[in-house]
């Protein structure tokens, strides 16, 4: 199944949409993602309104309120963590050591979370170096603690697409990174959520566009820390409910990358494309 | 006022404490914290139910399930920065570079809230390396962004006492603190929310003792970024809601500034006392 939470006709509903991606049709009785978690299996079969062109809704973020902070994880794909380290925007980088013997991990707050096409602000009165950072997140559908690496998938709900903004000089002064992560609007998130039986989450292409240039090109077979060893590593001795979001970092291709480092600027737009999780497009102001 | 939620006579309430700790009064018609800051105005004045005494209640964690992580402050006390600095804990350690120009901010979330008295977990199978560590809290009271120092004190409705119980092992492991910090039961809260008017929070004496020994004694008014900084910082593009706490550091005197260190252990009690905010104790297991 692929589940949006949508506007339409005045009302915010959760849908499904069909295999060809052009039409969505509302689960009568759902209002919120957490009750289609909830209900996974029933609503599977269950009968949908009537459906609607995808072109003639405005969907929104998937989990717009997560109850508690985003799960997000730092340095999983070796060409970005090297460009990290080099960057200068790590602090207490250690050359040679830029793949990490542990996974890092960090947080974004709810405030954080906005819906495809909707404004990122670049807050320019308090930071210059706000970049993008393509990723694909896992929703938690069964609760657990201490999930082993070979249960990990039976605990994940669906997938998909963040754009974990950054302010490059807050994530670097603060030495930890939340407060660089954490500024309003900084995590774009949507347009769908695919569940499990979907798709292979060990290969899916994932690519982010800036202004139509390809940027971001990377396939999640290469990220250092699995999607079980995440699950694992967070799990332990942290109960993860159901709606837990956890993003599984970024590949190489980011504006801090570059020398001198692109940082986003007012009017730029970044796509975000994963497979079978559709297209996630904002513009930043 | 002194406001703490605890359990009497069956049910979960929300009361006031008298000016001699010695009794609680319930507040009729607030059932949460979140509420009683909703209408501290009205509350201040209001009938109060029948008092009992303190002793025949049980006092629970004032804020059970924030709304979002909570904010924590790392290293804000100078003697504290140069003991976790000089531990072999903190990753990316520089020599001479203990105290930082920017506070470190990271989170821990709902899941590490538990109340006074109750059992902190060690968690043997991931960690042998737990340590307390005694936090002045502040309650954000009213919503508020890029907050300015002066204005700071409006937006904080009250305080409480936390214990950043942390797995130094996770925390330097992992490179970003959160992990270590997150661990279910890890963040004892209580035993009461006392509001703004009730203290000068730029002058409490924070000690806490270990099985009956004073392991750390020092002052708020020792805090490397002040309360008014820290509001300012956290809230510089990042929405502040009530609700929201602020752990703002703990001072030196915790396990790992030990040589070698000395962590908590089945059995230990862990006693935090601030002026004004009563005494927070925990027994780990």
């Amino acid at each position: 199944m692929k589940l949006a939470r949508y506007a339409a006709n005045g009302a915010v509903q959760i849908g499904r949409i069909d295999q060809s991606e052009t039409a969505i049709a509302p689960l009568p009785g759902i209002t919120d993602m957490s009750e289609a978690i909830d209900r996974s299996h029933e609503i599977k079969a269950a009968a949908t309104g009537k459906a609607q062109p995808l072109a003639e809704v405005k969907l929104l973020a998937p989990i717009p309120a997560p109850h508690r902070n985003i799960f997000c994880v730092g340095k999983n794909y070796r060409d970005h963590a090297r460009e990290f380290s080099n960057s200068g925007y790590e602090a207490g980088a250690v050359k040679g050591a830029e793949i990490d013997s542990h996974p890092a991990v960090f947080t974004k707050p709810s405030n954080t979370v906005v819906g495809p096409d909707d404004t990122v602000q670049l807050h320019a009165h308090i930071t210059s170096s706000v970049d993008y950072e393509a990723e694909l997140a896992l929703i938690i559908g069964k609760e657990g603690r201490d999930i082993k690496k070979e249960r990990a998938y039976d605990h994940i709900f669906g997938y998909t697409i963040v754009n974990d903004v950054t302010a490059r000089d807050r994530q670097r002064n603060h030495k930890q990174w939340f407060l660089g992560k954490a500024l309003d609007t900084f995590c774009p998130m949507g347009p769908w959520i695919a569940t499990s039986d979907e798709l292979d989450p060990e290969n899916l292409d994932v690519k982010c566009w800036l202004n139509g240039d390809l940027r971001q090109n990377a396939n999640t077979r290469d990220l250092i820390f699995d999607i079980p060893t995440l699950v694992a590593t967070i799990s332990a001795g942290l109960t993860l409910k159901p709606g837990d979001i956890i993003a599984t970092g970024t590949p190489a291709g980011v504006g801090l990358g570059f020398n001198p480092p692109k940082f986003l600027r007012s009017g730029d737009k970044v796509a975000i494309s994963i497979s079978h999780l559709g297209t996630l497009t904002n513009t930043f102001q």
